[in-house]
């Protein structure tokens, strides 16, 4: 167990009066054991309780061989995992369930009568997740440093006769080959237009003379997601595009200017649209400015005009403003930071100078 | 809508007494309306009613173009779902609830006494989805006549320099060329030993001479899915493997001569594993016999020793029996099958005689 972890769960839940809960996501599971199963179809269930319980509710077909400081309690598929659950839980107190666990499985729970109240306990992991300790960020700025050498290495692969398809498959390779876990998200590689509109999909078109090049792309190395957005064009892009781009790296910047300690994720959203506001292309960025990133690439918690946290030391983001012309052209421009005491750490250091492909 | 799909749930829902339920999961929708739709953290809820009602709860992000036969209830991120959801139910009659539906929001639903009960509704569906109609019965075959030419032209591609790994890049290149949506499952690709190993992930092991070579793979075509598998042998197999293939061919002709209206699925995998066992390697014949495939790779339903339903004409579902000799040797067979009026129909064509490559 990462017992640091677990100690500011455990914490949270006494100051909301919450005793016990279960986490069932691979994602909240590894957070605070440090190890990652998917178990599909079959429950999986980490129980805690402020009392110091902790148990593992595991199906014999996910053998774990090493010692993860925690109860294994073992089921096969003649065994039914809902009584082995009921067996640890304090029937006397409220529960929390995991926010995404299957419904099926919480149906029969409250059928057993397995506590007296059943709450979704996931707020209290996502707020905790958003803060990164030291090993989270060492292993985030790693994923990123991955993610500045691969888009680079790609970008270098690029020429006219390269489908969309085909750059984000080089993506892929690239991710194979520096022996990550692979894309943390389907990649968007947008030539022109296409980069403007919200719903396409990667495809095998070709590029034009002119065109913008979105690549928004990201890997998952040791558990943790990198997320970084470039645009390239491809020959020299129009005046228009030009100016457009510019006002997105300003934006970008003015974003990233804004980040430390006391500023609320609102104010960062802000700072990034105004600029885009003054230019008057405010109705073309169409989203909010960024998400929390970590374990999963979009963690709890958005950089946006309805939250107004304050962002602390150990958040990490994105920031990714962009312009969305429809039939013309599509600008983004993404990076992700880190809060620092003082301000913020950029995790990706890949040039965001106008690029020109040939 | 899928009007037979729909008036079948809505009789089996009236015969067991159930007035009303929503399915969440993209598959359970598409099966019903013929629309894909992937909403993400963000709810999309399908409501049927038996007294006709039929409303689709989704977030503008995800727009709808053609007319599915339904009412479309719209909400933004700025709006409850759960409310426009309660607004919907009938609060006096208990509601059947999708299996995999995310557990804060039926949570939510729950405090807000959205219906009398909450019961698990999915297996009406699923069941029902076990039987595929005329449209559906062309689309598995049309999925699994691609996956026969794919790991063909995969085959071909074999070299003794190509990792497990980089055959099974081939695979999903080939899918590609083909248009179809890609790999309906992560696919096993494991030399020698390593296809002994149920826990082997496929990657960059190199084959040697007389490895068995499983190849077990699969694409998803217009959002159905194909699964074969097949077992190659780089160089002479040894006396011991050369055995140990011909019985797996043997128990698998063995299921698959076994299928037919009435058989039971219990009688199917006892065909093929008698024969298993009478050659003295039954202990190596590890997992269940098949699975039911469709929209999802693994549809509800085993081909397995628990299973005493009967077979039904329309049903799809795998033969893949396999022996695992650790350290040594894996392999394994694995055709679909669709029962018919008096038989079956195997939908993979592609050869299952003992192929040595070099």
């Amino acid at each position: 167990m990462k017992q640091n972890r677990l100690n500011n769960i455990l914490r949270e839940m006494s100051n909301t009066n919450l005793n016990q809960m279960i986490l069932t996501s691979p994602a909240a599971i590894f957070y605070l054991t440090g190890k990652w199963i998917e178990s599909g179809e079959r429950l999986l269930a980490l129980y805690i309780n402020t009392n110091g319980d902790k148990k593992l509710v595991i199906n014999e077909l996910f053998p774990i061989h090493e010692d993860l400081g925690l109860d294994l309690v073992w089921y096969n598929d003649t065994q039914d995992p809902i009584v082995a659950l009921c067996d640890i839980i304090d029937k006397s107190k409220t529960l929390g369930i995991d926010k995404n666990w299957q419904a099926h499985f919480l149906i029969r729970l409250m059928e057993k009568g397995a506590a007296t109240a059943f709450v979704n306990g996931s707020p209290i992991i996502d707020k905790a997740r958003t803060i990164k300790d030291a090993e989270e960020i060492e292993l985030m700025r790693k994923a990123s440093a991955i993610n500045d050498k691969v888009i680079g290495r790609a970008v270098e692969r690029f020429s006219k006769d390269k489908t969309e398809k085909a750059l984000s498959n080089i993506l892929g390779e690239l991710y194979e080959e520096e022996r990550t876990q692979g894309f943390s998200f389907t990649p968007i590689v947008a030539y022109g237009a296409n980069g403007a509109d919200p719903h396409h999909e990667t495809d095998l078109s070709l590029p034009a003379i002119g065109d913008s090049i979105i690549v928004d792309t990201g890997c998952r190395n040791e558990f943790y997601c990198s997320d970084m957005t470039r645009t390239f064009f491809y020959g020299e892009p129009s005046e228009e595009a030009r100016k457009v781009y510019n006002i997105v790296l300003e934006a970008n910047l003015a974003g990233i200017s804004k980040v430390k300690p006391g500023t609320r994720f609102c104010d960062i959203d802000k700072a990034a649209r105004d600029v885009i506001e003054g230019y008057g292309y405010g109705k073309y960025f169409t989203h909010r400015t960024g998400h929390s990133i970590g374990i999963e690439v979009h963690d709890f918690g958005d950089v946006s005009s309805v939250n107004k946290e304050e962002v602390k030391p150990g958040m990490i983001f994105s920031i990714e403003p962009g312009i969305y012309l429809q039939g013309k052209v599509g600008v983004r421009i993404e990076d992700l930071v880190l809060v620092t005491e003082d301000g913020c750490e950029v995790l990706n250091n890949y040039s965001k100078e106008l690029r020109v492909l040939k």
